[in-house]
């Protein structure tokens, strides 16, 4: 690739200057300024991702750039709030090409204007490692009102949206794990794209504000993050595993090799979000969620107690050895 | 170095959730909250440090988180904000050390405490590549007074903080620069102490608001900044280099090569204030920032048109063959 001979101004005024919100300056200014809605708290959150680690190298630049805002935007909307921006940090390598980088602007700006979480501001550097992405994203929710891991409570429902399991699964296909080349193209298509594109649930954003006592997106496997939530609110829960949704790819899998089912509640990237709710609360939540198109599974409820969540399935008491992810 | 063996969730429980602020849940939440102060806007920046880019690697660990947090708190309070806390991202390479990163936390911690500034949150990650530090710093303004670049109006003053140049010849002595080998101890030790810790002029930064028109921190170099600042003002500007503080230390190297006073006003990291102000206003900034001991230096005149500033001197016009220095 040949080395492109934009200075970092010229780079910004090209690709992102033209998808910068309000209270960017058009990227002109050292700072942007957000004006919060009134009686509103601001909730933050920063995700990187760097080459080589958080996806492929040959992945396409417009992929790479969906996938950094959405984990950051899961996260905000997890927490029951709604994106308002987000800032932008590029450490590019001198090998940087400016196709790649065009890609990438425009899926970003798809994704910004999708999710209405404009570019606010940003830094653009050489690096002589490898290309890392570093998103810091800011959204807005009724005061006192962010959904904590810590409001789960003892008799409170827990509960998950959507499937669980694919984005594992896909990044195994991507490794180009042997065992699932058994796998019909469908199937494998329907993971691979799981792994490459999270879809955060911004569409039950606001229920979950209103309805959930504890919540958090899915990220680092649905047995690890389950884990710290209730961790976080001093409580323990009895897990059904066979109520949590899975895809007819996913149980393919499940076929070809039954431990891959260990793996698909272990394993990260899902960005579904598990909730915990008051029991009366259950049946608003997987209405508003029905009515976007989202299934919300009862999976469990919230016990006494600071002992490991206890799983089970149809055939007994379930152990993971391994309960999370962890991409660091 | 030894491998560390701590997992991220304990590196993150031993070095930065005892510094972790309100509204940062202990660092165990996956979003921060700040709920904003009534009737202010916020302020919003980021900028990111990569180990041999913008810092030596054997620089010690408190050095750089110094600089990491303060050329972004420089970046809030050149806008006439004051910072209410930040988020850090870490990526850091597998020979990471923990002596150093106890040192990195613990500089950190004494900053946040100085500047009023809590770690809100943040993200840690692995690196194949070099160790990079990536800050969003967040601050308040009273609503719809950030000061912005382009304020700046025909008629208002041009004047800048403190002394200009330290931090460009203090990195030149760092790189072995032969010819400042002549210096005196004491002045070597200025000039690498200026670049070494930025001092974000945070004192004044309430006046600024009050009194400036535009302005915008001196990071990337003098001449080059306040070109910028004039541009987004679609201004110009006559410039007296002589009436520029520069310390005893940088003019003892201009004796020893009087090229150095062009890199003086044209290098980096002198994180001082440029700032526009209504004539009638220059008194009240010099008092308020002589007050906690900084000048304010008057040095031009802000003009008609968008040509290059005039920048002169008691011999005449000068012109900058390179007029800003950029990291990029």
């Amino acid at each position: 690739m040949p080395r492109s001979p934009l200075t970092e101004d010229e780079l910004i005024a090209k690709f992102f200057a033209p998808m910068a919100g309000e209270g960017s300056f058009g990227l002109t200014d050292d700072a942007a300024k957000i004006t919060p809605p009134y009686g509103h708290d601001l909730v933050l959150t920063t995700d990187a991702l760097v080459a080589g680690v958080h996806f492929f190298l040959e992945d396409a630049g417009a992929a790479v750039a969906r996938k950094a805002l959405r984990v950051n935007i899961s996260d905000i909307v997890a927490k029951g709030a709604l994106p308002l921006g987000f800032l932008l940090t590029l450490a590019l390598p001198s090998d940087w090409d400016e196709a790649w980088l065009s890609d990438f602007a425009e899926g970003l700006r798809r994704d910004a204007e999708y999710y209405r979480a404009p570019l606010l501001g940003g830094d653009t550097t050489r690096t002589p490692g490898p290309l890392t992405i570093s998103i810091t994203a800011i959204g807005s929710v009724p005061a006192g009102r962010m959904v904590k891991r810590s409001g789960a409570r003892v008799g409170h429902v827990v509960a998950v949206t959507g499937t669980i399991g694919d984005a594992a699964l896909g990044l195994l296909l991507r490794r180009g794990n042997a065992t699932l080349g058994a796998l019909s193209d469908q199937h494998k298509k329907v993971l691979i794209d799981r792994y490459a594109t999270p879809r955060p649930r911004i569409e039950i954003a606001t229920a979950v504000q209103r309805l959930a006592s504890a919540a958090m997106d899915v990220s680092d496997g649905l047995v690890g993050d389950l884990t710290k939530l209730l961790r976080a609110s001093v409580v323990t829960a009895k897990i059904d595993l066979d109520a949590v949704l899975t895809t007819e790819a996913a149980r393919s899998a499940f076929t070809i090799d039954p431990k891959l089912r260990d793996l698909a509640f272990t394993g990260g990237d899902d960005y579904e979000i598990i909730m915990t709710l008051p029991p009366d609360n259950l049946h608003d939540m997987q209405r508003a969620a029905g009515e976007v198109g989202i299934a919300v599974s009862r999976i469990g409820t919230v016990t006494k107690g600071t002992a490991e969540p206890a799983f089970f399935d149809r055939s007994g008491p379930v152990r993971f050895t391994r309960p999370s992810f962890q991409h660091f």
